[in-house]
């Protein structure tokens, strides 16, 4: 048995008017909590640290420029790191992230239990638009604000498991799941800010794009023989609804952990890396399975061409 | 709206013993069910014309053969073919083909409304093993009586719709789906023979398997905005049980019809290929979102590489 305690620390909502460090002060919370349980690993949502600013329609980029974070940790979030040092647990979390050089990236953190950051994922898929969209009900500018992810899906090797991660719409995406799959993940962690109506189809319900969101981490989780780990923030961020709907899911596809509330909730479980196993050597035995010569379009191929 | 009556003709087992012409009156039954209630297409499971005799281990080519169709249609089947023109009626059903070269393959095909043969598929993803396998419950030798699928995941125009094809273990690899997504397909049609028992964990039940199943099929219609169609045979044939689980799902992912017996069932629905508009121009516009940049080792690498 190779054992991994993770807590996901689903998030209620962050106002426009929230700083930092009263964000921060909440993530402290649910780490004590996380504490409390016995967590090795804690996840918290994308975008963490801020509302889903996305939703507005910026043209300043100075403004645009007060979400983001080009440190990291920074003084903002040292208490964070300082504490989960001090309580040997390894955490994640979701930022927006300018670099030295002036790109921004919508970006997902994991460290070791001694608050070093091992790894960085940036999110690849960004759903939404760039220019303001009359049509919508409201707005979804990732793709103004961000450029798509630039590091691919890595997987580190820490805790004695291979640890991955993805952001929100990427989970969607079946190739998120294989291209970590193909490294051999045994643990995915993503975090989402997702609304709870879809602004292009306003009859679309919560109940639907619940079932969504958990179709595509089971099924992730199964056909890749890997842990999923679904991190919300949600409610109501300045009458904008975001879902809820954290869970974990084990390597046969099944939820073994589920939040009840719309508000800041930590769930636990504790993940058995060696249950990815069986599923990895039989039917998903890649090796033996796959056959890529069938699988060209995946990759020469972006958008859907029709046959004649 | 571009309505296709769609009937599933899930089929109860077929013994070792049973002739192909006493199947093919069963069949016909289910055809002329399908008339009653105004399908225009019907597809039948994987092996339609057989028992899944790939639990049987052989090693005289020769009988192996006496479960391959070296013609289609041939004297068993022409009256189903007859009948399916005479109604008007497109039809899909699986079975083992033998090529005039001698090549083998587990294969599925389509007729037009005229039952004319117009698509082949031949099950890319072959399950279980090629030798006698002393550690399993029982066999599942189709990687020794079928070469892999040579024509890929082609995508047929017919009944002003895109319809694709895929076999039975296919449906667990989301490569199948995406493959066929990306050549816009709005309706995919596929039949299975699974074993109700998983014959390497007998603790894994007859309900998880049948959760594995829509699982796969859910996502698949889901991620890539269509139809999926899964057809089962099933009940217990020889003393070897398959599952049932027919369904119809719908481009958002959900079942809209479900067989509820282990026998011979027709399940039907009018499937409206506009249904899949929205999600193709919208959430999975492929060509605004997907990055294949990011997902080379889909195609470049079979198995699992891990990292240092």
């Amino acid at each position: 048995m190779r054992e991994i305690v993770v807590g996901a620390a689903q998030m209620g909502p962050n106002q426009k008017s929230d700083t930092r460090e009263a964000v921060v002060a909440r993530m402290l919370s649910l780490l004590d909590q996380a504490r409390d349980r016995g967590c090795t690993l804690l996840v918290y949502p994308e975008l963490a640290l801020t509302t889903f600013f996305p939703r507005w329609y910026m043209e300043d980029q100075a403004e645009v420029d007060t979400w983001f974070e080009s440190e990291m940790p920074n003084a903002a979030t040292a208490p964070l790191f300082q504490r989960a040092r001090d309580y040997g647990i390894a955490i994640s979390f979701g930022y927006a992230e300018k670099t030295p050089e002036g790109q921004y990236f919508n970006t997902q953190i994991l460290t070791d239990r001694e608050a070093n950051i091992i790894g960085k994922y940036r999110k690849v898929h960004l759903p939404g638009h760039s220019e303001y969209d009359t049509e919508r009900a409201f707005q979804h500018l990732e793709k103004r604000y961000f450029e798509p992810g630039d590091l691919g899906f890595p997987v580190w090797r820490t805790q004695d498991a291979l640890v991955g991660m993805a952001v929100c719409n990427d989970r969607r995406w079946p190739e998120t799941y294989r291209v970590m799959g193909l490294q051999g993940v045994e643990l995915i962690v993503l975090g989402y800010n997702t609304p709870s109506v879809n602004s292009q189809m306003s009859k679309e319900g919560l109940a639907e794009r619940l079932y969504h969101s958990e179709l595509s981490m089971t099924s992730g989780a199964y056909q890749n023989a890997t842990w999923v780990v679904g991190v919300a923030k949600c409610g109501d961020e300045d009458g904008h609804p975001l879902m809820a709907g954290s869970m974990i899911v084990d390597p046969n596809g099944f939820v073994v952990a589920r939040a009840e509330t719309e508000g800041d909730e930590l769930i636990t479980h504790a993940c058995d890396m060696d249950l990815s196993v069986f599923g990895k050597e039989t039917i998903f035995d890649f090796d033996r399975h796959r056959r890529i010569e069938h699988y060209g379009l995946i990759t020469s191929q972006t958008g859907v061409v029709r046959p004649e």
